[in-house]
């Protein structure tokens, strides 16, 4: 029984010819012989709506009743879809998150999933049926309905598909592949018919159009994920396991240049420069989920030392009120100076899992930015990408002149 | 633990002013001291607007589906009543006609429950919260999502009083209380401060505004239902067991009178007067799930006789064509002639528990419509209640005429 599980986002479905027309494409996968399971998001954006309607009758809305809310979007989409399906003569039958046996944690808004149970939706398959099943959400132990946060309708469909055991998960969406660049910044782009896993973490983790998290289920459970658009026929982008070595010496070896935005800096002055104080100063960011990027440390010739790191735009007041927290306890002045912002930087990257062990990227990288009078604020680095913190309104010119020194744009 | 259940109807949860409005009132009989379970019907018309998105991607969407889409509409009116509540400082939580363990059968779009495990929203009682179901819903043993058709939410309301032994069940309604008369139609029209079971049913099948199956089952169950206002703080009207023999002799025979426009006449001419024919005709009515109300058969001089029944409006086009196959089969001509169709009737009714065994009521219903020159065409009875089938243009005039002969503007 071979099995393909297709996520449809939100603006695929944005109304009923959209969603007839999805009702299409899925019958012609179910054509060609193939056990279709559709994982779907809510229409368009009524999730933002139900969000609306939720803030006009509580400042904070309760994060259960939220959940359970925010869980119709998926359920009124994957119900029309399956109407459109029956009415177009193929045997389909929706289900829930729960229906479909998707057990998660409690922790509501950003619920991650623990197990699947397969039964209802192979029983379904069995039957002859398309499966549609509501994206985004999943139900506990105790019976209440959860939703993933974001991402979470790719991360239905990749959980999905590894418990089947399907051949693959196919994201369509409004992008129609990865490429090597924003398009958008760099029109001469190229899109990529394939990229590995760790790769697709790296851009996705670094600006490209893909929540890491399905990206990591993917590779977790080697399902290979195939991204394309949903509203034409253009061949999209296979995300699978990287290619053995001999290959790789055939391949370019720079895959993509990602640029994110959402970066900002947080400095703590005149640190004691003693064991235990950037312990002291992460641990709490930790507990209360903020995700600290690159780390910089200077020891200046006082036994005090700069401590400067990165995290998204969206946590900085949290992370601001933490870190003043942690100053106050240390004992040490967290007064005006002490404790500087920065909130119009941007990182840039360099990915490729060809640039493994293999020396004179770094440098290559440096230079070019050098040449372009950007000014590289902070530098991090894992084994296939390079990334450096510069000014957010040099981020494009970066990404430009990056591709073209890469040459990118020759093919693979 | 004195419980009661309040249901909500759509008109009152309309919009955000009117959800917190609910919450203020569930909030002051949750000081009162009682354990509060509220049922909510979806907000305003979005049954509808949900109805219509589904016409938009098929036109004859299935059963199934539109169940489990017709549900989220509970689902959303119910975590936001739960939102404002929690926003008022009011432990409260809301569970899904499946989280409230509320089981059906299998009949899409007209399901009827089966029982309901009470152990959640026991719990959560215990817990000290504020229960708030989505009505109209439930699930099946395989976990199917269902709907309960028409007046489903007080359906959900009565049957959880049921098995909770709550101390009653109060619907919150646009109307408060049940009346002598339509006030629209009588303006003198009494609102009575209770109500005898049966009487209701009376009443609410022959047009008052109450769905008979939520009073059936509070009846079946004996549990008294309160009927009032969402909007004000005038005393509605109590539904409960009849008053027994001592009480009974003191109140004002006849109850109420009701007006039911809903009805159109089907009669068949020239049937074979011999056994048999009557059950040929009215049981794929049956089968067809066609309610037929009043029957009269005449029987002729050629050994043939004329049946003449009525259906509701809703239900004529159907039970015309069921008619015409019978026919066919009987090998009578269903020619233009042969079966005919009348749309321009309607039913009014005198109620009252008083009126049994008690001769004299339906002479004195006869005597008044014929005074006001108002032609009877058929004439149906029970124990409790008079119907005559009249022409709808005089349908106001006649309840009118009633309502002042048997003085119920007089009080109890």
């Amino acid at each position: 029984m071979l099995i393909v599980v297709q996520k449809y986002g939100g603006t695929s479905l944005a109304d009923a010819d959209k969603i007839i027309n999805v009702a299409h494409r899925i019958s012609s996968a179910k054509i060609d012989g193939l056990n279709v399971v559709a994982v779907v998001s809510a229409m368009g954006d009524s999730t933002d709506e139900l969000i609306r309607l939720a803030h006009t009758v509580s400042s904070s809305p309760d994060e259960r009743e939220l959940d359970l809310l925010l869980s119709t979007g998926e359920l009124v989409s994957s119900t029309l879809l399956t109407m459109a399906l029956k009415t177009l003569g193929y045997e389909a039958i929706s289900l829930s998150g729960s229906q479909a046996g998707i057990r998660t944690d409690t922790m509501y808004g950003r619920a991650r999933i623990d197990s699947i149970d397969t039964a209802r939706v192979k029983k379904e398959m069995e039957n002859g049926r398309i499966v549609v099943v509501a994206g985004f959400q999943g139900i506990t132990d105790n019976q209440d309905i959860t939703t993933l946060g974001r991402g979470g309708s790719d991360t239905t469909a990749v959980a999905l598909a590894a418990a089947l055991e399907a051949e693959r998960c196919e994201i369509y969406t409004d992008v129609d592949g990865i490429y090597t660049a924003d398009p958008k910044i760099v029109p001469e782009a190229r899109k990529l018919a394939e990229i590995g896993f760790q790769e697709m973490l790296e851009l996705a983790s670094y600006g490209a159009k893909m929540h890491p998290r399905s990206v990591e289920l993917g590779a977790a459970f080697n399902v290979p994920i195939y991204v394309a658009s949903s509203f034409g026929d253009a061949p999209g982008t296979i995300i699978h396991e990287e290619p053995d070595g001999s290959q790789m010496e055939n391949r370019i070896k720079v895959t993509g240049i990602a640029l994110n935005t959402n970066v900002a800096k947080i400095t703590v002055r005149s640190v004691p420069d003693q064991p235990g104080v950037a312990a002291a100063l992460f641990e709490p960011l930790a507990k209360v989920g903020i995700s600290v990027d690159t780390i910089v440390q200077n020891t200046g010739s006082d036994h005090t030392t700069d401590i400067s790191f990165t995290v998204s735009r969206t946590d900085l007041l949290k992370a601001e009120s933490e870190v003043k927290l942690v100053m106050d306890e240390l004992g040490t002045d967290s007064g005006t100076d002490s404790i500087v912002t920065d909130s119009t930087l941007a990182s840039v990257s360099v990915v490729g899992s060809g640039m493994q062990n293999t020396p004179g990227y770094a440098s290559r990288m440096f230079r070019v930015l050098a040449d372009g009078q950007i000014n590289i604020d902070m530098i991090t680095t894992s084994e296939i990408r390079i990334s450096c913190i510069i000014r957010e309104d040099q981020g494009e010119e970066a990404v430009r002149l990056l591709h073209r020194d890469f040459q990118l744009d020759k093919g693979e």
